[in-house]
């Protein structure tokens, strides 16, 4: 049994926050095989991208919620080949008020609490890795699971999650083979989910107020319950298995690329967007920054290192910089 | 009446935007008079920055909105002493909704509206000074003015605004300076106004899951109408006029000091947070991007050149830098 610890251990960026004893014993329920799987991923994802960067090495801090449960957040920062690379993992559980609850389901569905309590229970693996090189694009994944107990004790469950890719300049190449990746992982599990997940990708990084995409997009999806608790599953397990294989290669490509010092300021000013999005759009931030005894660190670990806001800077006609404007005012098809 | 008008063309930074000839014509009235005092201000700040730092210039843009009204925006950027700096003038009117100018009014007061639309207007000048030398704090004033019109006619109107600064260091003469130049030009019109207003800024520019003010705070307020419009009107003309005397003698004293690397490093990550509370909580940046027809450009103005985030920054105790983070923990009072 000593030598099982190990092995996990060993298999991890550090113990699991239900602990090994207690997801072995449970090994069969959903949530102790996606407490594995958010593991396994961000163990994953942090090798490869050490393996590139090999001066550099992933900082990895276990932290409790006092509310219940706790996370792994593993930062690799200033690096030669990361600017700075985040993979964090959380699994938390308590209760949720009515409120809190339709806040966290995008469709807002109603849920019938007992003395206006919910216990919830909530595990994601989400992860942004900017590089330096501006030729290198910032990727960012998260998949995640929920549960939620009504008073009656029905269990209501949904998964949601995606992978997207913000670059500075566009790569028609990278962008193909992004996107080919995640609609092969979905294609083996319905020829609807890519074209689907592609666009609500492009709806949801969507800055209004600059009427830009963050990036050229990906797979988005959240309250997704059907057809089955174990189909669902093993979707989101292909998805997940498919962060590696869909961005290192583009990383490997491109992280030797030569670069002016106007490539690395076009660089800044599109983190700056980036900082944009997240601040002010994205769900997942809004909703932790609102939270009580949410981890700021871990949240904002998002957040590029530098970031830089020009005013009234607009890229002259037909350059590189309005080749990617263009892509991100009218997202492409980069796969059919 | 050519020669009055070269002669106003000359005391602003472009023609106001309801037009000189129009100004004259309506000269009693408080809006004309309101209109005049945001020109002047903007003037005499730019004047006064563009003085300090002679190699930079300040671009001018003047821009119309299409549902009514425009505005003046002067920006210096990359100069020798600030890295960035917006004097922003606005003067709006059209139609809003109920549920707009709802948001607009802080606390929430019911207006009546006449076929669902408000008659509105709405004026201002605001500034985000943003200094290279770590040295030198960040400054930021506004101070505007509105109308709303209800369906039986009568006029609600108020006042807000506000001076605060946004050290990267703690200097106590500076800060003692500041609000000193403020509570002098409170304590002109009412004694209650500078204690009441240095909380009110307090509590304002609160970044809430930092558990941080963004700065050394100054004066804020919002729904100023009363006792009456001309002594709220005289009220905000002496903030208006104390902008210069408050802040100018701190970035004269200052823009030659030498600062390390590592104090530089500071001022971004300070940056960093400017960022977070500008896009996370402010009400003016927030109302402006969800407004359709506003111009993005001159609400991020406020945003810096540059940021940075690093994941788990701590200075050690006793550091300059802690020093600072206590007094943004636990606001002191400057002058009594």
């Amino acid at each position: 049994e000593d030598e099982e610890e190990k092995e996990l251990r060993q298999r991890f960026m550090a113990p699991p926050v239900s602990g090994l004893r207690e997801l072995r014993r449970r090994r069969r329920e959903l949530r102790s095989r996606m407490e594995m799987l958010i593991m396994e991923t961000q163990a994953e994802v942090c090798r490869a991208l050490a393996a590139l960067d090999p001066g550099a090495s992933f900082v990895v801090d276990s932290w409790e919620r006092k509310e219940g449960g706790g996370g792994i957040s593993c930062v690799l920062q200033d690096g030669e080949v990361f600017e700075k690379a985040g993979v964090n993992v959380s699994v938390v559980s308590g209760f949720l008020s009515e409120e809190a609850a339709r806040q966290m389901r995008s469709r807002g569905k109603s849920l019938k609490a007992k003395d206006g309590k919910l216990p919830f229970c909530a595990m994601g693996v989400s992860s942004v890795i900017h590089p330096k090189n501006p030729h290198v694009p910032t990727m960012h994944f998260n998949y995640r699971y929920f549960e939620i107990e009504e008073a009656d004790g029905t269990k209501q469950w949904w998964f949601g999650g995606g992978t997207d890719l913000t670059p500075t300049y566009l790569n028609e190449e990278d962008a193909v083979h992004f996107h080919r990746t995640l609609k092969e992982a979905c294609d083996k599990h319905d020829l609807k989910l890519y074209p689907k997940y592609k666009k609500w990708c492009d709806d949801y990084f969507y800055i209004k107020h600059r009427g830009e995409r963050r990036g050229i997009g990906g797979i988005f999806f959240d309250d997704m319950d059907s057809p089955s608790k174990e189909e669902v599953f093993q979707f989101v397990k292909s998805c997940a298995k498919a962060v590696v294989p869909c961005y290192i290669p583009i990383v490997k490509k491109h992280c030797h690329d030569t670069f002016t010092p106007e490539e690395k300021l076009w660089q800044q000013l599109r983190r700056g967007r980036y900082v944009e999005f997240n601040l002010v759009y994205d769900r997942g931030t809004k909703f932790g920054l609102l939270t009580p005894g949410s981890r700021i660190e871990s949240i904002l670990m998002s957040l590029p290192l530098t970031a830089r806001w020009e005013y009234m800077h607009n890229p002259p006609e037909s350059s590189k910089e309005a080749e990617i404007l263009e892509v991100l005012r009218n997202p492409k098809d980069w796969v059919h």
